[in-house]
């Protein structure tokens, strides 16, 4: 009697005709007539479903085919191969064990549900087909993201999530405190006391770690951040969470060209990867929320992607046969609408834009020779939109203390950002990548807070 | 002329004699007679330095030999193998660029700065020896742990960071709030009214990933958290910081033997990665911090861990000729220098200690049948004391109602974590290592400040 796993009856693992197996799972469906009964049992080592046959003079058997779904069983049964089914074995019950049980107001009953009640039962979705794919997929993306920037000499990096810094100089963010709400310190001036804080200062959840992680690019050169950000922005949209995690690598001796490379090639890697261990999960999604999203991924590891210019992409949008909500004029901060245009209309696939007008981009970006544009680059995706930004950042001295300055901000808070250029004027350059964006893309969900475990939004933090 | 890596030049990667290469990095030293210079340069991608050697008539030789500390240079020479040498080639320059300048007062020196000094310069110091090893073995653990989890079919799950519970019960927590300090909200009996917050209700930084990943190990069956975790304690020792990164394992269909069999495993796999992939960043942090790390190292993968009740531990401590700053007795929550005294001293390995009393458990731990201990587990190290926390969880949903009763819970909080077990008892189990006391044991280093990039602690949020 071996103890099995429902993925190892799967597998290129062989069992011989009538071996005995024990197997420990979930009840799925339980179903059955006078004469015959059958559970799909899932035990969470893969999105299949073992098929447990019963005969009637199984112990239990009125019982067993009644059982309420998610029950906890042991099943003791032999392995018969059917050549001819869906599936390529049943496993024939000799006995069955309630380990655990399950109430019969279950409320992931067979029918389907919508994707908007899922989200009020976040502790119990992944026992649904479709999350438990969309969650085994982020794994599986995390760990292909980990993986080739690792073998590509990339150093990953934790950068803080409490900081006193505002990385964007912009951005609505989250202040962390343990003061007492309903008895604050106040100073002289009957202002809130921050140096009674925690940190003695006001702190804020970070928005980016690109900053911080640029002291370790100018070290150890390869590097990247994979954490969680967050932004308090009272956004509604379907692509926008407070929380979400960022993947942002910073190269030392890199310029813009760099990143864009090393950006496509790390989407390609992981794509590469989902479609090697990921093919049931990604079958299953193609076949119930997205029918174009194999054809979509098989296009983005084959086709190389596009690039063009900003100003080239105005022009492009000028010539456009379509009515945009926003007009289009040399120096508009591009919306959706027309990021989707360019790479699902004009070019059919991921697609590069770069040298941004200055004043719609961050102080740190590279300054280009033309003295109007910026060393910036975007990789828009058919239905997403923006999926990468980056750019080369301004790695010399006196210029980047010009931007603060013009930026007007506060230069005691970037002076130890100036000093790794004091000590070292070094071409560098990054890019960031929003993971849920990415798991939007290779999921097909259109949800943000679908591909999220528990999504935070305004007005949401349950669990 | 070929673009190279310094770590391209210790790799066994075939140069031929007087091949010409180029090479970009930081001036590590730099020096030279009226004959003859040099410069070691590094560019990051490895812990060794090149040797750059300038005869006098270079061009820029002058200037060259007594450049700034990280200035950034290009240097094109040609390859030299020196086999009676140190390091196996020289680099005898042809040409070199500077291209990026230095200050005069570069902080790193040559002289040995303390600990203290260099958590002030934080930005820099991953530029030095003894921080890059550090940061390259914390970015190695990070991801050998991944690996392990991975290829042993657990799945990353992403946990909430803010969250409206509080996972342990107890602990102190960092609000996170949107609320306008110096203009609070409130209610009509004059208190802060939490509902106008972003999330409508109070929320926190997240003390453990445990309660909302248990929802998921009971779908995906093996699962692990890899994340931030955040004490708003006012601790000021040596092993406490208020942000620090956590693993928790979680295992459906797993008593405490698997997550025993299962820790030991991941911590020798962690340590067998580093043994192979980090030996420079080992073998310098043995010879500069620690003399016994490759020793301690050796035999936490030699050896099977040894494992007694807590009961017996009791016994042992009792029998110990030595005294204790805090007195033993059965039901002590053993302290630091209690665990040490065991695992140092008596077993000289790592150990586990099992079965402690309920009383000073958390209530999600399961009883044993003895009615006084829980199904609790933590392994003990040298030098650290506790590096692994872990439990059988209490999956009878009677039992669990009860527990949450008597430690005083808010009932609503915790329904939906009760709904896991109305919807299915599973036996399941997990573990906690914190991150950063890991990377103490593997690195050496005796501050948790010297293994964070960017440490928190109670009135430190710089950068």
């Amino acid at each position: 009697m071996t103890e099995v796993l429902v993925k190892d009856l799967f597998s290129d693992q062989q069992f011989a005709e009538d071996e005995t197996v024990v197997l420990h799972g979930w009840v799925k469906t339980a179903r059955g007539s006078k004469r015959v009964g059958f559970i799909e049992l899932s035990d969470g080592s893969t999105l299949k479903h073992a098929q447990i046959v019963m005969a009637s003079d199984l112990e239990g058997f009125e019982e067993f085919k009644k059982l309420p779904l998610s029950t906890t069983i042991k099943v003791t049964g032999t392995v018969v191969y059917t050549p001819t089914a869906k599936q390529p074995l049943e496993i024939h019950a000799t006995a069955i064990e309630v380990e655990g049980a399950s109430d019969n107001d279950y409320p992931l009953q067979k029918k389907k549900h919508t994707y908007e009640y899922l989200r009020t039962i976040a502790h119990l979705r992944p026992r649904t087909d479709t999350f438990y794919s969309v969650f085994r997929i982020r794994s599986l993306a995390a760990f292909a993201i980990h993986q080739y920037l690792q073998e590509h000499g990339f150093t990953y990096v934790n950068t803080p999530i409490i900081t006193s810094s505002d990385s964007e100089g912009a951005g609505e963010m989250f202040r962390v405190t343990t003061l007492d709400m309903n008895n604050l310190p106040k100073t002289a001036d009957g202002k809130v006391d921050d140096h009674e804080d925690f940190f003695k200062k006001e702190t804020n959840l970070t928005v980016s770690g690109q900053l911080p992680v640029e002291a370790f690019a100018l070290a150890l050169r390869n590097v990247y951040t994979f954490g969680p950000t967050f932004r308090a922005e009272d956004s509604h949209t379907q692509r926008h969470a407070s929380e979400f995690w960022m993947i942002e690598p910073e190269m030392a001796f890199a310029d813009l060209h760099d990143i864009i490379v090393t950006s496509e090639a790390l989407l390609k890697s992981v794509v590469n990867y989902l479609l090697e261990h990921a093919k049931d999960e990604l079958e299953f999604l193609n076949s119930s929320v997205d029918e174009h999203l194999l054809e979509r991924l098989h296009q983005t590891v084959d086709e190389k992607f596009a690039q063009i210019t900003y100003t080239e992409a105005i022009e492009e949008l000028k010539r456009a046969p379509v009515k945009f909500d926003v007009p289009v004029y040399w120096g508009l901060d591009l919306q959706a609408e027309h990021e989707r245009y360019l790479c699902e209309q004009v070019y059919k696939r991921p697609t590069f834009i770069t040298d941004y007008p200055k004043e719609i981009k961050a102080f740190y970006m590279r300054d280009n020779e033309d003295g109007k544009t910026v060393a910036a680059v975007d990789m828009l995706v058919p239905e997403i939109g923006e999926l990468v930004g980056g750019s080369q950042r301004e790695e010399r001295q006196a210029q980047l203390a010009k931007k603060i300055q013009d930026y007007k901000l506060p230069p005691e808070e970037y002076a130890w950002y100036l000093e790794l250029r004091k000590y070292g004027e070094t071409v560098h350059s990054g890019f960031g990548i929003g993971f849920e964006r990415l798991l939007m893309y290779v999921t097909g969900m259109e949800n943000i807070r679908d591909v999220i475990p528990y999504p935070r939004t305004p007005g949401n933090a349950d669990f």
